[in-house]
């Protein structure tokens, strides 16, 4: 990787990783074609951890985003890098207002909710209190989060999370979703989140993003 | 705060808050007057869970900025906010790829970091395994995080964390260096944040956003 080609665009990606699944959408939207690297985060102790890969990353984590000539880490991060220099198909509204409650919803995945109950915490969790406080971790705070940003929701969404264009914050949601299920959060009360999950899950370039049609799926 | 004037800037802050801390810097930096309102996260069981507040923050934290007639809530969203609508006292570099690092930076900090070792988080860990393990809980993330962090830096770094300029990074460096300390954590791996969390106390716009200079410091 010392010699990186301008016009190379590589995904280094685990398929049921959150942050890197919100990559892979902006990919898909805005059209830029990559290849797809696989770095396996439980396998050798988990592959994010060699040499090789935490020269790219020093946070040892995915995605990293190897692109006009960059390598890029953290996907909030590489979403802003991608709109300022692909702006054709926007994913973020035009005014500083907008964007700004565009950023809090997201932020509210990113900061909020995702590091909370990624692997590597959970796995800390179950050292510090037992495997089986694992589950009740995630959903008290996938539950909390969901909790603010289904009131955003009913105020800011419309046929997508903001208004009706795709902005970053349908991005992250469908992972969050898929954690939520995963650790069998009760939906109930998040009627407007699950609705539009459902509406982005019917849009090809999701369904191209999702884990299941990733190359590195395990099931 | 149903008529929100338009001319008024207000910050939600509570003195000790890393995120509130990351926002004063900014509106000092940037010059913006505003009026200070503390909220307090342990009187009454936490002031931020409010009626009034929650209506303004549904995630009932802090800070939140009204700012320009908007209600604006997650600290890393308002940043981005005040760049793009007072741009003359720039916090981000000027190229795509520059400005990505330094959020790739920041978000180290955002996801990376601070949430794990915030005060709800920690109160929860007390629960779930005891109060003597909060502060090796808070030492293992942040020092995950420097460690990363730190690389990052000595690549990048000049005065500040991104070359000579000020930059979203060093607005989120002296409240995650402040916890450090708090939490005994040992900073010899960690010369560059140091040095560069030196650099920034003396200069009088994060003085006055420090924790000792708010209205409702406690020590």
């Amino acid at each position: 990787m010392q010699n990186i080609d301008k016009d190379t665009t590589v995904l280094f990606s685990y398929w049921r990783s959150s942050c890197s699944w919100r990559v892979r959408i902006a990919l898909a939207l805005k059209k830029i074609k990559f290849e797809y690297k696989a770095i396996h985060l439980l396998k050798e102790g988990g592959q994010q951890k060699s040499d090789d890969y935490s020269k790219l990353n020093p946070m040892k984590v995915v995605p990293t985003l190897v692109i006009d000539g960059n390598v890029l880490g953290q996907s909030l991060a590489i979403l802003e890098y991608l709109e300022e220099t692909r702006p054709e198909v926007p994913l973020l509204p035009k005014s500083a207002a907008d964007r700004a409650i565009v950023r809090q919803m997201m932020q509210i995945i990113g900061s909020d909710i995702q590091p909370l109950q990624n692997l590597k915490v959970l796995q800390e969790i179950g050292t510090l209190a037992g495997d089986d406080k694992k589950g009740a971790w995630a959903k008290k705070w996938i539950a909390n989060g969901f909790d603010g940003l289904e009131k955003l929701l009913v105020k800011h969404s419309g046929k997508y999370c903001f208004g009706d264009q795709i902005t970053f914050i349908d991005l992250c949601l469908p992972a969050q979703v898929y954690n939520a299920n995963r650790f069998n959060v009760d939906m109930t009360p998040y009627p407007t989140i699950s609705r539009i999950s459902d509406a982005l899950s019917q849009l090809p370039e999701f369904e191209f993003a999702a884990p299941h049609n990733q190359p590195d799926v395990e099931c």
